[in-house]
């Protein structure tokens, strides 16, 4: 970390106009600005946004706009001259090492200093190439140039430091644009917050209630009844309803609202909508899935055919699934359905691929499969399109089985989309019937979880 | 379609003044809104801009700011007007049922125009609903409310009609959140575009190459010198460079170079990367190792163990990948690398289950486990994080092996990031080992390849 207590207090000592930690009535603001033709022409998904406006949501920063900027000093001048009145604008991308990496040029504009080539920035660039064997030579030196004035923001992971500088008022952070790099570099931001805005800072609290597999018009048309005669919203809160396939999540923004207001709103709400309900707070059903398994002491296995590997993907993202989760079989052509899975070829040529008996013979048999290694599996085999489709199983059918050794369950689904939303939408209702499952053995409540590591 | 000539063709005279269909010379500018207090709260991934903004592209019209406000009348209101000034504004989310719903309103606002209810969203909302068993109910219709004098746009595949509305000479069209229902809807958005620019609309030339491995500023270091001194970007190219992971591109944007000079920059380009090109246009690394072992009638099977089925999801995400993709094998236990793989439970023991032998064990006994549905195995295993490195191998060290009959060839990688960063590097990784086999044996050339389905 460059940055020490001693630099940070002198940045606070210079803006004590926006010190916001002294009035806990208002919340800090902030916007986001990235930085790429690359985000402009769709050739990049922007992460880093997400990743950034997280952050600040859980350290009580408000984010009231984010912004995509084209590669030019223009742009992202405009950009930052916008951003102004906010007390924190955090700026990725543009700050490598090649030609149309125009951040601190920009910066350096709108502050009317120039840029200098920072002894810090310096410093860090050549160990960190030396650390992976290189020479520092001048392309790389270009990393090094700042706004004069500004505080060197270390990156623990990759080359390019990043800078702050308070521009008439907004503190402006600039890191560069690679997500891992942004999301490393977090931890520093953190550091110039504490030192900015103070102990005061805290989470705005929020509420959610996690939902599967209903109709966000459903969930409005049964909730908002309720919401409205406790007059919740009244009362200072305000709800989001956001869905994201068939995983919906209502937010609830308690605001000024009472405590006691809320938990009776998210008890009537969890009456109205029953078993559709599957969790409360922030870890979302893989992460749900995994902590019943883990507490449940059982292993899940899958075996997929049209999601091809994304359910094992899922549950392996989370952090500590190794204890639920040992393996999958990816079974995407018939002879492996058969030779692996053991699924009766007779069945295959018979009901076809996408088939209730197919499916089921796939999740009884990646137990087998995985002799020891699954309590419970789970078979999915579907036509993800754009091609492959019939009159009687259109793009979209999906077969779906649950076997955990007492019974085996399947469930047939028309899903809607292109093929990476079939995907992954199946990969969403794969988890979902899992769920469902360890919910009729009594092994799955919902609970308030925070996400896992 | 609700977008019928006629219509179109009213909406064009309406606005003669941003006829740009006259001037060749000048691409047709856009912005984007997408509304959501999700999206700044960081729950929500914005995937919306980069389909519209590559939708765009592809027209040839330049997005020059992509914006994420608030659910709030004020926000959208303010993103409106910032907009104005450009040909085309696209705006998704907000159109839902829900009481956070607030496009229509702001938009109207923005025009100076009442809501209303408009009979073809009223009937289209109707006749979507009843095509899945639902009535329509007051909750419902709030979603045919649009602003006085817009235009339907269909919504094929979801409940929430969109609308376009001329504001002050820039075409507002707004389209509902759900990143599905926007993909779907762009045929609609096509149809405008084609009404309002004229058939000049074209997109914009570019060539894009496409490198493996190497660090950005190296990459800079090598090509930089070539393209000055070939004068490309002076003769009006512009070139951008962008990492995802261990994959960068390097896009010339044509402008008014002349092609033989873009040719030969691209062709010395070549010469001085070397194998590290893997090829030219749009396709990544996935859609060529798919089109590489199809036209080598091979199968490769995945053995994953730390990437936990990515590298299977990667290749199926890729239509037409069951021509080279028949099944993989999760091995994400011990007991499964040895009981489904093969790998020596005396190896595992010996080495551990990062190790050069369990990975060259893994890729071999997948051929074996899959037999007779695979010709290439790569195997995977590695330490994902955040726990179980040690000081001989951190969180980051994976193993990869890739076996074709003929040989097992390793490599050892040390990569830097959190879990969810080291399991794709991992897979972009496995992939590229593949490609690169595939080369060694005269199988994988370097070509201009467009996008696969």
């Amino acid at each position: 970390m460059f940055l020490g207590g001693g630099r940070l207090c002198a940045l606070r000592a210079v803006c004590t106009c926006t010190d916001l930690g002294d009035d806990p009535g208002v919340q800090p603001s902030a916007e986001i600005i990235c930085v790429g033709d690359e985000l402009l022409a769709g050739d990049t998904l922007d992460t880093n946004s997400a990743d950034i406006a997280r952050f600040l949501r859980l350290w009580g920063v408000t984010v009231r706009r984010a912004v995509s900027v084209a590669d030019g000093e223009a742009a992202i001048v405009g950009a930052l001259e916008d951003a102004l009145g906010a007390d924190l604008c955090v700026v990725t991308g543009g700050l490598g090492p090649t030609g149309d990496d125009l951040t601190a040029a920009a910066v350096a504009s709108a502050a009317g200093v120039d840029r200098v080539r920072s002894p810090a920035a310096i410093e860090a660039i050549t160990a960190r190439l030396a650390a992976r064997g290189h020479a520092c030579d001048e392309v790389q030196l270009r990393q090094a140039e700042v706004p004069a004035g500004a505080t060197i923001v270390d990156n623990p992971i990759g080359i390019a430091p990043g800078f702050a500088l308070d521009l008439r008022g907004t503190l402006v952070v600039c890191l560069p644009g690679v997500p891992t790099e942004v999301r490393a570099m977090l931890e520093g931001l953190a550091s110039l917050l504490r030192a900015r805005l103070g102990d005061a800072l805290g989470p705005r609290p929020r509420r959610i209630l996690r939902v599967f597999g209903l109709r966000e018009g459903d969930l409005a048309g049964r909730l908002e009844p309720i919401f409205a005669a406790l007059g919740l919203e009244a009362a200072g809160a305000v709800v989001h309803y956001r869905a994201r396939g068939p995983e919906i999540e209502v937010t609830i923004d308690v605001g000024g609202a009472p405590s006691a207001l809320v938990d009776a709103a998210i008890s009537r709400a969890r009456e109205a909508l029953g078993d559709a309900v599957y969790g409360l707070g922030e870890a979302d059903l893989a992460a749900r899935v995994v902590a019943a398994l883990i507490a449940a002491e059982l292993r899940v296995a899958s075996a997929e055919s049209c999601t091809g590997g994304r359910v094992a993907a899922a549950i392996t993202g989370i952090a500590g699934s190794s204890a639920c989760f040992h393996g999958a079989i990816v079974a995407y052509d018939n002879g492996v359905k058969s030779g692996v899975l053991g699924v009766d070829e007779a069945i295959l040529a018979e009901h076809g691929a996408v088939s209730e008996p197919v499916a089921r013979a796939m999740a009884e048999g990646v137990r087998v499969a995985l002799a020891g290694h699954a309590d419970i599996g789970v078979g999915i085999t579907g036509i993800a399109g754009p091609g492959g489709g019939s009159p009687a199983k259109p793009v979209g059918t999906v077969d779906f089985a649950v076997s955990d050794g007492e019974r085996t369950t399947h469930r047939r689904l028309h899903l809607r989309g292109d093929r990476s939303t079939i995907q992954a939408h199946a990969t969403a209702w794969a988890l979902w019937l899992v769920w469902e499952r360890l919910r009729e053995r009594g092994l799955a409540e919902v609970t308030e979880l925070a996400e896992l590591a």
